[in-house]
């Protein structure tokens, strides 16, 4: 294996210097309704006035202002009616003294006139008016270039076009003007891993999502890009698509084949033109780089997902938007950490993070999915900068946030905890917004006492197997109600038919089959631990003793998920988990235990309209009913009783 | 002349119930590429699991952790490699105790390993590595599930989707989704006297604005329209377009041609369908109807720029926005009221306001140019609504101003007052951002009095001849500096060739020529006033005596655009004015003075950047040529001087 290295880290500021140099700013002339949001490259002077004409401001008759002096209700000055002028209309008439004229908003002010009565203050005749209101001179009369003078400067360069702007140019008779344009953007996904969405994916393979990612990126500021497709990693692919690119745009923007990894080959077809950069010093994102061709430039983000849109986000989106004009920093916003968040010395670390806001001030967590998983951002309402001599942010720092869009709504109902599908279910019918985080009981709870999220989902077994409340009592949980969820079966995952037979958990240590295990800390695997410790006082062994003879007890999966495709491709024999994804995954199913999967819920957000929701769905009979349509769930008597913690 | 009455005067609240009642929620299967900023119209789950094998977190080998136990700097573990893995590859390598696989980030993990050592750490031999550091289980590598679980609820119906969302759907493998999408929308404008920009005016014409305006507040939150063009004011023509429009649309928006003059005949084009309202009890705008017909609902904007995109924004936008899932709120902001602002009792009013920030703390100013101007929104940031029952706010009340844009960029330098070209000319050279509201020099001299502008431009002449200083005694300015500018030529705006002979102020009163004042309490007819009070003083003649005999003394235009354009075409012989307006019109000029153009400097922003710009810029030698290009201007020796005021 060939490896690259990156010799020469650059700061995140020379990285995007170099970019900007070598990006060209352009300007091009556009018809005014295709420019809302582009920024003026020219000056913009009136040619004309406007209005071009003394105007009519009101509907009403056209008057001299001396002729209805002294006019009022009761004693109402009479005038000749001698005329009409619509807008649009340019007969020549002429106003003496005495004399009215009808007039529409808009009409041109007769010669001779020099003010406007109301339609509302005029008793109208054949051939007279009588005006109960006297007007003052210049009253409801727009003059010639009042508004606009002939000359005045109405737009600068550097201008971002409003819609009210559009409005003032087309006021002014302008027809086209000259915008700086976006430069043309080409993307292309890298990786011989990749296949796009729709497709069915082969072992090994995963969707492509850093290519739609990033084109939606450019779609939320207005950018339009050419998309090259996906190329796998195979050098003279990669070459032939991405000179195809570099010769049909200005920026390029791949992603994936930037790391120092063996079977990265984008470095290798980039030998024609001039690296600017290789290698950026933050995390995430350090395999980046940047390389100027004659016409354009190519920067390479790394394949990561949340890599690849953290750079996007701090190196590309910035420059765009300056080019194009739109607010060129990203939106920041004041919060505090609720937990100590630890960073990796040695690089400057940009951490996605969540936000709440608790008693008028707004929080952050953060999001430890890590760079390859794509919930990391999706979960992130923006990110923080720890410092690269920063080992870890202490709990209550106020930090900066750089928000990913530019409007964040916060959800009314955070869920943070062990997910459930009787989440999902009620969640449907809350009239408030909310969002889930799966971060486990334990981290739901460890939260909770930090008073972070609104509900947590919690399914925490203790060694006499009792469910949830000696763990708050333990952690002394007291700004929280518990909250009586439902029940979810537990059991062995074994292939279609039980070929192995595998009935009981002592088939697991006396039958030839190969185990997978949960992982350590998860609730599944202390189910295990529970019934095994029953059963080495029942047969009189040693508990560590049953273990070893269970093939596969330290073979673990981090999820039920990974637990069931563990024994779908064969990989195992036996697996342990609930009994959905037994049956999602078509396999059958041993129930040993059914757990109590319950709810803590914020004192401070128990008053909330959203939460009243909440508690009203899970006592419903509609609840109960559509939770039995969930393979291993179902409702009971205790589901959506409230119990106060008093520790 | 017959006329539509508004009866009954609904309320905007009312108003926006109907129409909103009235539009039918419409969703689509699109592709995810094309659903940036769209609101989800279903739940989305995913169908697998993220990532759906057990994955290399890092480039390095795969090891099983146990075998790694103990290894340090100076004391590495030695393993066996047997193989090497790459992403999207499906090799069907296993692992025993003793051994290691190298991998590259992504790749699958071989079967029996349960951590990943990165590269960073591994000595490298042809068929045997050194490990230098060790790893735990689980350590670098992704499992099955870990990020999404099959199964698992990735987005919502209601989720605006954003970037991050779309990574989502592509990572769970969705190709589609469905969306809400916005109703059809169709733009005519209404008005014989409009014409579209590019075109040359004819008397009495204007620049078509509003659907300008309206398509690009459209384009703003991403919905297209069909544009159906100006119509006249005749039925038929009318009748056609809309017919056409209403059967091509959900929504039709129409501007102008709505209220009670005798030329507005929409009215009669839409008996074929159901009003919904024809008058909202809000100024401006109270001329805004709705009628729905079969499959179609058609909105009558007021006609007046300021009415029709006042009534867009309030009563409009936050429907579509609501629809579309784009927030569905205008942004507000607090700001305290600069100046007493009247209201016209009777209806609830939305005044368009401009923003300013002193001192931590934002101030509003009312733009008071009315609705027939279009600049009375362009230069307002946003509104503020003064109830039913209000008179008047005073000056020093918290407001609150509904935003015309997500994003308000105040500018660095805010001028107001009297405009001039060199304003212009200097502001092209500032890095900073400006703005520039012409409101006159006494309107400058107050609202800096006030503290608002930055910067004031004035040119006073009091009854001795002096400029600008007595007028900065008699108000005690204290708060600003006086800068002086430069010299500006005003005299009489006569026709090409001079064919009247009018050479000097006498002429006005000895010959046969019709003259256009400026109007009063404008520096140029304090100017002829001043000089025909000397001329009474040289003649012996009363001054009111000498006013009497000018023909035309009474009549009077609020602009130079205006003086120059009723010379130009013959409504007068002789005008007064600066010298720029009349060569602009193609006029001839007789000097009559040279005016001191000064400017104020606000006291609060003399230490800002663009300010030092600004004098920097005032005082080169490039400004004093530039200033030279332009007809009757001149710096002198005085330009840029600061004087104190100390009064």
């Amino acid at each position: 294996m060939t490896r690259i290295e990156f010799r020469d880290l650059i700061s995140l500021e020379k990285a995007k210097k170099r970019i900007k140099n070598n990006i060209e700013v352009k300007s091009n002339e556009k018809r005014i309704e295709d420019c809302v949001g582009y920024t003026l490259a020219q000056d913009v002077f009136s040619d004309v006035d406007v209005p071009s004409f003394d105007r009519a401001g009101m509907d009403g008759y056209a008057v001299k202002a001396s002729d209805t002096f002294g006019a009022e209700e009761d004693a109402p000055k009479e005038l000749k009616k001698i005329g009409e002028v619509f807008p649009g209309e340019t007969k020549n008439l002429s106003l003496k003294k005495g004399e009215s004229i009808e007039v529409a908003t808009g009409a041109v002010l007769p010669e001779g006139a020099n003010a406007v009565v109301m339609i509302e203050y005029v008793n109208e005749f054949e051939e007279k008016i009588q005006v109960r209101k006297a007007v003052a001179p210049d009253d409801n009369v727009m003059y010639t270039g009042s508004d606009i003078m002939a000359g005045e400067k109405g737009l600068s360069e550097g201008d971002v076009l409003n819609a009210r702007d559009i409005g003032v140019l087309a006021a002014i008779g302008k027809k086209n003007v000259k915008v700086f344009e976006s430069p043309k953007i080409g993307v292309i996904s890298i990786g011989k891993e990749l296949v796009p969405p729709g497709k069915e994916l082969r072992p090994g393979e995963i969707f492509d999502t850093n290519s739609f990612s990033i084109r939606s990126e450019l779609a939320e500021i207005g950018i339009n890009q050419n998309f090259y497709g996906i190329v796998g990693d195979n050098e003279e692919e990669i070459r032939s698509n991405v000179s195809k690119a570099i010769s049909e745009n200005d920026v390029v923007l791949t992603s994936g084949s930037t790391s120092a990894g063996s079977s990265d080959l984008l470095y290798n077809v980039l030998e024609d033109g001039e690296m600017l950069f290789h290698g950026v010093a933050i995390k995430p994102g350090k395999p980046t780089l940047a390389t100027k061709f004659k016409d354009s430039l190519l920067i390479g983000l790394p394949g990561y997902p949340t890599s690849a849109l953290t750079i996007y986000n701090l190196l590309v989106d910035p420059i765009l938007r300056e080019f194009i004009g739109a607010d060129s920093r990203k939106k920041e916003l004041d919060a505090i950490t609720s937990t100590k968040i630890r960073s990796i010395s040695g690089r400057r670390h940009f951490h996605p993070v969540g936000l709440v806001k608790r008693d008028e001030s707004n929080y952050l967590y953060p999001i430890n999915k890590g760079s390859g998983a794509i919930t990391s951002l999706s979960q992130a309402e923006g990110f923080i900068e720890i410092k690269e001599n920063e080992e870890y942010i202490e709990e209550g720092t106020t930090k900066s946030v750089v928000l990913f869009s530019e409007k964040i709504e916060l959800p009314d109902i955070l869920f943070m905890g062990s997910h459930s599908i009787g989440i999902d279910i009620i969640r449907k019918k809350l009239s408030g917004s909310s969002k889930s985080i799966n971060i486990g009981s334990s981290g739901g709870l460890r939260l909770m006492k930090k008073g972070i999220p609104d509900i947590s989902g919690i399914h925490l077994l203790n060694e006499e197997g009792e469910y949830n409340l000696p763990f708050l009592k333990e952690h002394n949980l007291s700004n929280a109600y518990l909250i009586k969820g439902y029940l979810r079966e537990q059991g062995f995952f074994v292939e279609k038919g039980n070929p192995h037979e595998a009935h009981n958990i002592s088939d697991l240590v006396t039958k030839d089959i190969k185990f997978i295990n949960r992982n350590k800390g998860s609730g599944t695997r202390k189910l295990l631990d529970l019934k095994l410790k029953k059963l080495s006082e029942k047969k009189g062994v040693g508990v560590d003793e049953i273990k070893k003879k269970i093939k596969g007890y330290n073979i673990s999966s981090k999820t039920h998920s990974g637990v069931a495709s563990a024994v779908k491709i064969g990989k195992a024999n036996i697996g342990i988990g609930t009994r959905y994804f037994a049956q999602d995954n078509g396999l059958d199913f041993i129930k040993l235990n059914e757990e109590e999967y319950d709810f803590l819920i914020n004192k401070d957000s128990f008053e909330k309209e959203t939460m009243k929701e909440f508690l009203e769905q899970l006592k419903s009979n509609e609840f109960s009913e559509k939770l039995e349509e969930v393979p291993g769930l179902r409702g009971y008597d205790k589901t959506g009783e409230i119990i106060e913690l008093d520790f």
